[in-house]
């Protein structure tokens, strides 16, 4: 039995199946839409909303939703809701990743070059140019890179995971981790369900997918346990994903009692979990980890040393059932044909069992709890408050004094060339108007205060 | 208006749909679903094909075709019709890229690791040792590594494509283009053309994208003209793929008359055509390029470095439309958070413009011309006769002796540790039973013609 949303998507469909609307061709407008319908003008956004995140139709900005042609390539900017490029997650992402390396980016998800163990890099580099041709000129086998695994293997040990050899895929990135997963599990039109506030990229990443992503409201413990409920009883989701460790953008750790109630509902509900470990390292002491609490049932890990080692050296993971690594590894073929280059795999592992990998993980906490206490005393002190005061890692998710539009203070910043990123890039159901997130690492600049300072007035 | 199949496809979607066949409950019979639909089983094993290969149902192997549990994984093995693995694209794969390094591989499709310039590569890995911190540890930007792109510029350029920086993207591999492109593309339920026969690993890949694929007959001037027009006419494909160059697994190269022919009926059609270059610098002088004719209007043009200077240094190309170019951004950043290893990059371009590489090619097809030669001498002694000459490449496209199966032979070979191409695994329509591809590159060990003839006996 559909609802009322589900109606208006229905009738759409049929609109543009039956050739009443050809493709390329506006549709009517949402009011006009929600009067013929009988329905609420909300309801139609909505249906034209989840229309877009599947390809059916597509928004041009300022100008409204349109049928998508069908010969027509989709770009992933037209699907998904229309927002102001400040808070759209692919605009944000490119912002950072092409700002010069010298341009402020308090905005950023990644710490400054010269701050990752590059003396081990530099030693691991030289050490595979010493390799043999083998390792500089071949394929990757499908479960090669022994030794890197069998370094992961133990490090998944540590958190109490046991995951052999046949548990355990080596990809290009991170990034590329998660969307294997994602490829093997998804249709479009599924839904999946994701922290609100989020990690913004998982949002374009489930845009590329087709699927429908609803959040569910985190707590400094974790996501609210009653919201998931409901949002399992009601959506039926594919799939849950998270950070573990220390949650982007918050900083916040799962408790074990959230962590506990979000697994017996996962099994409850046939969810598959996805626990993103990326910022593992910047843990003082480990915190409860679904993974390891599961057993990678119906959990499966992800993990990559882009934030701790090298952004550049591309490798991540997956841990998982031997029956789903198996699967992705024929996807991997047919994608890529292999994983990551083996001689990145080799390089990170010489840079990872360096002895220095240990101290310079040390140093860098260390480092970062003291600019955690005094970025967010300095932004304190001009009415930006944090959230929580997180365990690790170079995340501050803060409140902006009452009535700042964060996307407007992140424009103004843009116009003086310093990237930041305003809380509703990170919130589906925008609710995150009067946040921003600020990476400690990347405050270092004399000026940086005072533009934020310009930034915030301008927004006001 | 539907065709049989159609129909039949339509009435497997209403019984799974409406619960009439549960998921993970078998479907009927071939013969019984077509006695009862009064159509022939034929028509009834395109359906069952046709709905593998979106997913709706999977197939196992020696127990008949399954609904999909709407839940379930569904994993790229269980797509697509079921295959005696010699002939399965990802199992062909599989076995190659797992074999140890001094397995005999006359069926892989790369040259061994010695016979790529490591010396070249090794100055290359070391020259980046000494790059920038940010080199090391850094996300690449969207439109970085302008060094590598340029070079790439002006090697279009040289084949008479105009391809400037905005026209040129840098991915993680050759297949990750492909890959990237097919997902801008292509939706599930699509058509795509094929030569028949093709580089196996596009039929996993178009697999992995629940995509048809239509095989169009190879002659030696390319692909046969009457039957692409007809195709196109009869299917309406989204897209074509092909090699330029020299064909994967024939060896021919497209003449210019069917070139511009086929870009003639591409225009009338709609039709996209990517353009995949993998071998280009084993020509001995240049060949008719679609791109080149196109002038990258509606042909998209692929490449990598990984048969020529390393697999393991992976980094490949897509030049096309600046639009195409900005969409596939997108996709980019949202999957993979940036496209090859910054890294990689740098140690490619320090490769290629070594001076070595130049005079590494000219040797490398020099030897290759006479291994041809000597390869395709000895092979014919045994019955097993070259299709055509190649100007230039790895690979000898062969008929065997009159009704051996390449199928069998390959088994037989595996049984000894030797791993070969059977000509089906290339064959969307199965048509190229008694055909093998080998590879000139790898036949130097010394008893593998005596492997070759037993194989082939016991194939008999």
């Amino acid at each position: 039995m559909k609802n009322r949303t589900e109606q208006v998507m229905q009738a759409i469909r049929r609109r543009i199946d039956g050739g009443a609307v050809a493709p390329g061709e506006k549709l009517p407008s949402i009011r006009g839409f929600a009067a013929a319908m009988g329905v609420s003008p909300s309801t139609v956004v909505e249906a034209y909303d989840r229309l877009a995140a599947e390809g059916v139709i597509f928004a041009r900005r300022r100008s409204g939703f349109f049928a998508a042609h069908r010969n027509r390539p989709v770009a992933l900017s037209e699907l998904g809701p229309r927002l102001e490029r400040e808070i759209d997650p692919l605009w944000v992402s490119r912002q950072s990743l092409d700002a010069g390396e010298d341009a402020p980016k308090p905005g950023c998800g990644w710490l400054p070059a010269d701050w990752m163990p590059v003396d081990s890099l530099r030693r691991a580099i030289r050490a595979a140019g010493r390799a043999d041709d083998g390792l500089l000129a071949y394929y990757g086998g499908t479960r090669s890179e022994v030794k890197l695994r069998r370094l992961l293997s133990r490090q998944l040990a540590d958190q109490g995971i046991e995951a052999g050899p046949d548990r355990i895929l080596l990809t290009a990135s991170g990034s590329n981790a998660i969307d294997l997963v994602c490829r093997l599990l998804l249709s479009p039109g599924d839904k999946v369900l994701v922290d609100d506030p989020c990690y913004f990229n998982f949002q374009a990443l489930f845009r590329a997918h087709r699927v429908e992503i609803i959040g569910v409201p985190y707590t400094p413990q974790g996501p609210d346990m009653e919201h998931f409920e409901a949002a399992l009883a009601r959506h039926k989701p594919r799939l849950y994903i998270t950070n573990s460790a220390l949650h982007n953008p918050t900083g916040a750790t799962i408790s074990a009692q959230v962590a506990h109630r979000l697994l017996t509902l996962a099994a409850a509900h046939d969810l598959i979990v996805i626990e993103d470990d990326i910022f593992a390292e910047f843990e003082p002491d480990p915190s409860p980890r679904l993974a390891a609490m599961d057993g990678l049932d119906r959990v499966i890990r992800i993990g990559s040393f882009s934030k701790t080692l090298s952004a550049s050296v591309r490798c991540g993971y997956v841990a998982a059932r031997p029956d789903w690594i198996e699967a992705l590894i024929d996807l991997q073929v047919a994608t890529n044909f292999g994983g990551p280059s083996p001689l990145a795999a080799e390089i990170l592992h010489h840079a990872l069992s360096d002895g220095g990998y240990r101290k310079h993980m040390e140093a860098l906490r260390a480092r970062l709890a003291r600019l955690r206490r005094l970025t967010g005393a300095r932004l304190s002190g001009m009415g930006i408050i944090p959230w929580l005061m997180p365990r690790g890692g170079f995340y501050l998710w803060c409140a902006l004094p009452e009535g700042t539009d964060g996307a407007a203070m992140a424009r103004a910043a843009l116009s003086e060339n310093v990237v930041l990123a305003p809380g509703n890039v990170f919130s589906p159901s925008q609710a995150m108007t009067s946040y921003m997130r600020f990476n400690v690492g990347q405050m270092g600049d004399p000026g940086i205060y005072d533009i934020l300072d310009r930034a915030m007035r301008a927004a006001a």
